[in-house]
């Protein structure tokens, strides 16, 4: 079982997952390598993943056959189990627990070359919803204290495998960078009896100069201190700090509003690497005045080095404003 | 000018370095070329580079020209800017100084080809005075709040030149992950009346599991809750706050064992690319009981990718055991 540790002076958590555990030699540096050949998650290999949790679109009741539209599946290589207990102890000095929680990965489609950039409104509004059911089944589990939903587009961005996925992992503790924005909005809200996001959103509609784009619902935004060239957060423009309570209506709209969104990056970027990010609420913390949950979206463009890693600044070439123009700009 | 930028929600600064502005089609996907032929760090370039704010080992008096053993000089693209005012403002609800500070470059060797692994002592007890020697001076400037030196070795760790090279950047504010650092610190200290960097090499130096290796002055371990596989920490033995107080006999053993350990590191990863960081106490904070100055070496074999920068966990393949004890293990 994988361990989680703390390190001794900051807040910083980090998974020792001894099972994907590497000698020096397994360590290749040309991390653009390309897997070609077999696809694990593709239509007729249902047999080589984890049995499925959830699947979507699917006629027969033969679990993991095909005719799907999308199948949520363990980590065949988790970094956080759902057996056992957290065993929270120390070692001397230091902190440790056991490595529990969840690991999933959500197929996104049953086409192995689709991106998100080229699959219907529909086929994205599946994946909002597979998130939003993964969520709100893994929160009954009461060990489990906040779930982070993300995925890694190309393997400059850390996929391991080509076809279209992305990955849910569900931890014991709060982490860090949630709890500073939870800790940072509750602090504004104290001051201001306001949510911050809410008020960025009514600043940024006003000047428009860093708007990308919006709908009804929703609007997507490059954020005035971005860390990467063409970072967009995509926010609901109601308030609402919980991604999970979505209704159909609402996915339906986000679902249109991310497809144009990837469609844009794609147009500036052809086929950039990228990260995005689902910031919700810690689970079972319904309804918070000051939270409002949202997607940010990193294009992997700048790299972290001393600087970054020493400081926690970033350096960032392009900014806000010539990035939102430029995407805004495009013709779909 | 570049701006600061600060989040309005968490406190993290960005450096929007606009003099290095970039439109999509400026973005090159693949990080791993390599930049061949006229180098500006080379002997009989020197004419190429910004005017040399210090030199060892030259006989003449002419600046700039050969016969040197380290230069450092102004970085061509600056981050920031040492000219100008910080001029503190808002721009409605958001917050933004001018990007005043420093960006040098120290060019370690006039060896094109010498990386650290490669170089004698004596060389690199050359690099840390000149780390010493511009801390000492930049901290006159009483703007300058924390000074951060680094280097990134090799391209994928983001060296946009080959000849070897670390840079310093000062900073109107002290960053994020160095306050978390003195405030972890402080309140370890205010619990226990000890500094918790002395606590840990204690403990360590006795289970001995995750040291590398030690001499009289100095112990290189591998972190108990480490970012990266192999990552490496070069902590003094002796209580210090601040690297720039070091003294000539110490700075010839720290250049002794980290001769040592980048030689380990290159034959337990040949020519692995990596970053390393100098922690040292915010400017003109003298002799902090609580906090002690190290150097962190961080290879770079696994990936920030979505889940890392969503959380800021990081999930590690290597447990440190096994790290140290194969760099340990090594013969040289």
């Amino acid at each position: 079982m994988s361990q989680l540790r703390k390190d001794p002076i900051v807040e910083r958590w980090v998974i020792i997952a001894k099972e994907r555990g590497k000698r020096p030699s397994d360590f290749v540096f040309n991390q653009h390598k390309k897997v070609v050949g077999f696809c694990p998650l593709c239509p007729g290999n249902e047999y080589t993943t984890p049995n499925e949790i959830l699947v979507y679109g699917r006629q027969s009741n033969i679990p993991n056959s095909g005719g799907w539209k999308l199948r949520v599946v363990p980590n065949k290589f988790p970094a956080l189990v759902v057996e056992g207990e957290l065993d929270k102890r120390g070692e001397g000095m230091f902190d440790k627990m056991n490595g529990i929680g969840a690991h999933e990965v959500i197929i996104e489609t049953p086409d192995h070359d689709a991106s998100i950039a080229m699959m219907s409104v529909e086929q994205i509004s599946l994946i909002f919803r597979a998130y939003r059911d993964r969520i709100n089944d893994l929160s009954r589990d009461m060990r489990i204290k906040y779930i982070m939903v993300f995925k890694n587009y190309a393997s400059a961005a850390g996929a391991s495998l080509e076809h279209s996925h992305s990955q849910l992992i569900a931890l014991p503790i709060v982490p860090y960078l949630i709890q500073e924005e939870v800790v940072g909005s509750a602090g504004f809200h104290k001051y201001k009896d306001r949510c911050v996001y809410c008020d960025i959103i009514r600043q940024e509609l006003k000047s428009g100069e860093r708007i990308v784009l919006e709908n009804n619902e929703f609007v997507v935004l490059c954020p005035y201190a971005p860390r990467s060239p063409f970072e967009m957060w995509v926010l609901p423009k109601f308030h609402s700090s919980d991604f999970n309570y979505i209704d159909d209506t609402k996915l339906m709209s986000l679902a249109d509003i991310f497809s144009q969104t990837m469609k844009r990056l794609d147009k500036a970027l052809p086929d950039v690497p990228y990260n995005f990010m689902l910031h919700t609420g810690p689970v079972r913390t319904p309804n918070l005045d000051y939270y409002h949950w949202h997607i940010e979206v990193m294009p992997k463009l700048t790299m972290i080095a001393g600087f970054e890693w020493g400081t926690g600044f970033y350096i960032n070439p392009t900014p806000p404003e010539e990035s939102a123009k430029f995407l805004r700009d495009i013709k779909l």
